[in-house]
């Protein structure tokens, strides 16, 4: 378990200080957090906390949104924040399609040529981009990365310390050419991030909000801890799931109910 | 325009008599049908009026489900119904996982050893069986078959008249190795459907019911009809949305703007 960490998603409502003491109360050691919220509770106090509570901070979600205007200084901001709170790895998200177009191909060649321009910056600050592909059904609003092949061939023409990429399983569970490409990260040096959810059937109004902690629906987990891990990868397993009613519950109860999936369905 | 089929789910409460007639009057030669329709209207009955308005039967929706009990015995039905109805294309939806299960790659083996079983019937009804891909984010639930590759793998063991695959635009947009696909779709004389439908953002709430009239989303419709054209396929163009709001207005309506919508938007 010295390799789980709590994206602070999870555990939407959990304000921040109970959030690191309760980590501490459970022997968790990692946390991945986002931008929204510490800047809520502010960037600098938010280190500090995880400091004071011997927290590493595994990442920072998140940023991209490259079909927008000011991307470009949004995430310089972004990527300031995350060396700002220590964290080694800020994930990207691409955006969606712009307003009005059918062009998908060109939408993902700004994708590519954008996190070149970021690079520069993104070394300087020691922070790694992380490139994560979202299901298919978003591909249109939010994420015209859909596939773990098409984030690779993105994160391909920069150097593996500075764009990598993230894996969710929610995201990823569906695609039998997964496993190679997971190979194929591993060979390159491209594993910035491992996030585990599971896929609940049948999806809850709202797609975005469907997903499961590790165990409650029908993504192999386990196989893709193990290809992962086969790949070289030794870094955390963050739980990462959105879910309303999840949400409503206590944090320590669902950070106590995300390390028994993981023990139970990762591991 | 010749080209252009009504798949009846598109005007989904238009009854088939009015359906055949409004078909007649637009100058509509071509109807793609449904099981249960046909099967409330009476499969002999459907055939019979298809014929009196001189109407072609384009292709029979759907089958496969392989994941439930009976699949075997349910299937051969359809494969009747479709001789019955004069279509010359089944389509196979193959069904999701099992409840309980997480073994995807288990569930596709299996759909493609049920076709297997059913090629013989298929072959001496002269109905050619056409694999659907449906959008991963039916993965789970309805189609573990989702992407096109994955679908001429289950088509490849099999006699490419006997079975086939069926395209359809709203499943496969997203995909960028869709293209080459395609291509090898043509080669291997495997496109035995290929119906339109528009991807609209965001999803409205139930994902079974997001599609769009040709020209309501982001799809590149065109370059899909010209691919396909270019894989050598000279069939029909089948428009086949589901929309609740859509479904509400009176079936001559849907028809005309499902027309424009191939005219400007698809040819």
């Amino acid at each position: 378990m010295t390799r789980f960490a709590l994206n602070q998603a999870t555990t939407k409502y959990w304000p921040l200080p109970d959030l690191a003491a309760g980590c501490v109360a459970a022997g968790v050691t990692q946390v991945g957090l986002w931008r929204e919220d510490i800047q809520a509770f502010g960037v600098a106090r938010s280190a500090a906390l995880m400091r004071e509570h011997g927290l590493t901070v595994t990442s920072l979600c998140r940023s991209g949104f490259f079909q927008e205007d000011g991307w470009f200084d949004e995430n310089r901001r972004a990527i300031d924040e995350a060396a700002a709170v220590g964290a080694p790895v800020l994930l990207l998200v691409s955006g969606g399609l712009p307003a009005g177009s059918r062009d998908i191909d060109g939408a993902r060649a700004h994708v590519g040529e954008a996190i070149g321009e970021l690079v520069p910056h993104a070394r300087q600050a020691g922070v790694k981009l992380a490139i994560e592909a979202l299901h298919p059904m978003y591909a249109s609003d939010r994420c015209v990365v859909s596939t773990l092949s098409q984030a690779l061939d993105l994160a391909a023409p920069h150097p593996a310390e500075a764009v990598g990429v993230a894996l969710d399983t929610y995201h990823l569970w569906w695609d039998d050419t997964v496993w190679a490409q997971i190979e194929r990260a591993g060979r390159a040096g491209r594993i910035a991030c491992f996030q585990v959810a599971d896929w609940v059937t049948p999806l809850p109004a709202g797609v975005l909000l469907g997903r499961g902690l590790p165990g409650t629906g029908c993504v192999e987990l386990r196989r893709f801890r193990e290809a992962v891990d086969a790949a070289g990868y030794e870094g955390p397993i963050e739980v990462e799931v959105f879910d309303e009613k999840l949400w409503a519950r206590p944090g320590e109860e669902i950070l106590a109910d995300a390390m028994a999936g993981v023990r139970d369905h990762v591991l």
